[in-house]
């Protein structure tokens, strides 16, 4: 008897046979007395024909009606839910983010949550009823549309667990879980049976790209256990919560690499007051996220200053920054859109120390260089040559003691 | 300077760059100094495909999660349109059914409109915006989406022309107007430059399939002046307006015909009460719409009972009218898909008489043998064999002088 979220994404609802196995699924969860809340992405590849449909009609399409458009992707899933619930003989209903009260800003197209208001879904409840929650849409106070941008529906479903003080929130995708590195890439990858939330946090910025962050952030504010798991198999997958809760702790759970990282170096920067903020405003209003930025001293009274942006903004980025570094006297601008970023990550970092020389060790052990540095409080990222990724993430995987037993 | 409002049907939606000459259109009458409020269809086929999934999802798809299902296609259509006007420059803003406050009651799939709060759509007007409605659905008073029926856009369309009390209605479809008849089988059917509310409740119920019947109630009970024209030309079409403005009136305005009709008779049955609630009853709890019914009376205490239901229908209606027939003592059941129903309509005819005669005279002349027949107020109807369809409406529309001058 317990209340559990589940979420399922859009290959777990790409078609009407798959909405079936969530149906499945989810009258099985109810049958065993639980309580049961659905929220439901739209259908693989739906969001992305909206949207190119949206540019046919738009050069620039207006973020409030791309937001009433796209709500259609998640409104199509739930309905199609509840209705085959409700064929299969279950007391189902479809609620679309208006009806559920998620009521959020009015940052159209990345909107965040502000309340929930759980009434309606707590009286559904009561009456034993499946409900069924649009997932990636809210409302604002003045009744518009809004969308929570891209694995939103992550978020909308640990927001709803956490307001309902759901005992659990399922997130269900075409993954088994989080491993300890990619599989793809490292053969000898784990998937991890518990992490905490900060891991996760550290590790789906990194790319992990299993779970929207924010919805990670969100779990850890209000301590609620989400777990990740297959839609295809009924296989356990991996629980993220409390750091306290987590049983067998590691120094190090993971480790985590993206490729989609260029580098863009200043060299020379006079060291005065501003300099930064001249540097970094064009690249901020040109919307290009900079990842990674690291200055250091030399003793002439100049700076070298380096940053990381994303690989498709590389060339924008350098031609800024060419007219930039003229304007604040800097020597000489160079960039190389041919590097990757690997990270270790742990929380049992924090309490022992030779965690990175460790990582340095065993990436010199191999010739691989290191090009930037920097390390959060569980978080040790290094810049390389993109060509080692692989061998980097291997050895690091075996220097941490994650491979898998064979 | 007046209000007007303008409806487009799916084939006039069916692609973004029809939806582009539908936002010209409206650009164009905003530009006169009009205010503008767009009522959209889904795009053509859509529904249909979402129909598709949900009898791929349940055997008896919900009503209610339909109607969620369903309203995502007008959704769609009326977030392209306004996004689209704004990328042209003018301001608009698209409002679903709840946001346009279109309260109907609970009969999903089929709701009617109780009440219409106009105040958001006259604030945006105010500020000059191009008001996009999305047609079809509406909201019960606790939140749940509903549509309106088939067709039921047309209804959005002219209710909201009335609580706005607008200047006109304008039904922008796939053809340029009401004809005298069916031009594919009447090559001098003429268009008609005005009908009034009654003729053309008339008309849409015998198959002239243009305007939803109930659109047609709403605008004669508002007096609404509805403009029915193509959206592929700049060419007027018909206005359906009030009797006494229509300014040529003739006896009859339009003869129509409707190929949807099977007969069945019941012949010898007892002639008592309560036998004619026992012949239909069974009939309407299968859904089947009786369309006319006949009853002759004979000498002997027992009655002749003819009428005509759907073709579709007419097997499962001649099964339940075999067991039927047994139970209550009737000589025998027979029936006939093979029929036609031709109509002469016109609110000229009240007050001449003659018309009836001049009709069955038309068809005698050709041998057409009349099976059925029924009147209203302004308008006749006979039952005839199929194959002299066309040739009936033919020798009607030429002896109520409606050809069309050469």
């Amino acid at each position: 008897m317990a209340l559990i979220v589940q979420k399922f994404g859009g290959t777990s609802v790409a078609d009407t046979q798959r909405i079936r196995n969530v149906a499945n699924r989810a009258l099985k969860t109810h049958a065993e007395g639980n309580d049961v809340v659905i929220i439901l992405s739209a259908m693989a590849g739906v969001t992305d024909h909206l949207i190119g449909l949206a540019n046919e009609a738009a050069e620039i399409p207006n973020r409030r009606e791309l937001d009433v458009l796209l709500a259609t992707g998640e409104q199509t899933t739930a309905a199609l839910l509840a209705m085959m619930l409700k064929d299969m003989g279950a007391d189902a209903q479809s609620l679309l983010g208006h009806q559920a009260e998620v009521v959020t800003d009015c940052e159209y197209g990345n909107a965040r949550i502000l309340e929930i208001g759980t009434d309606r879904i707590k009286r559904l409840l009561a009456k034993r009823n499946i409900v069924v929650v649009a997932g990636f849409q809210g409302v604002d106070i003045k009744g518009n549309i809004t969308t929570l941008g891209r694995g939103g529906s992550d978020t909308s479903a640990v927001a709803i667990a956490a307001a309902l003080n759901a005992d659990i929130c399922e997130i269900y995708t075409d993954v088994d879980g989080i491993y300890t590195a990619d599989p793809n890439i490292c053969p000898r990858a784990r998937k991890i049976k518990e992490i905490s939330y900060d891991e996760m946090l550290n590790m789906a910025s990194l790319g992990a790209k299993v779970l929207q962050i924010r919805s990670v952030g969100v779990a850890k504010k209000y301590n609620i256990p989400v777990h990740v798991r297959s839609s295809f198999s009924q296989e356990e997958g991996t629980m993220v919560v409390q750091e306290d809760s987590v049983t067998e702790q590691l120094v190090v759970s993971g480790v985590t690499h993206d490729l989609d990282q260029a580098r863009i170096t200043l060299k020379k920067v006079p060291d005065q007051p501003g300099i930064a903020a001249k540097i970094f405003s064009p690249i901020a209003e040109s919307g290009i996220l900079v990842d990674m930025i690291i200055q250091n001293t030399r003793a002439t009274g100049q700076t070298d200053l380096t940053f990381t942006v994303p690989k498709a903004d590389y060339k924008r980025a350098m031609r800024t920054q060419e007219q930039i570094a003229e304007q604040i006297g800097a020597e000489e601008v160079f960039g190389d859109p041919d590097i990757a970023k690997v990270s270790v990550i742990g929380v049992g970092m924090k309490n022992h120390s030779g965690v990175a020389s460790l990582m340095f060790n065993a990436l010199a052990r191999e010739n691989i260089n290191i090009i930037m540095i920097s390390t959060s409080e569980i978080r040790i990222s290094c810049i390389i040559e993109e060509k080692y990724t692989e061998l980097a993430v291997r050895v690091l995987h075996t220097a941490f003691g994650l491979d898998k037993e064979d």
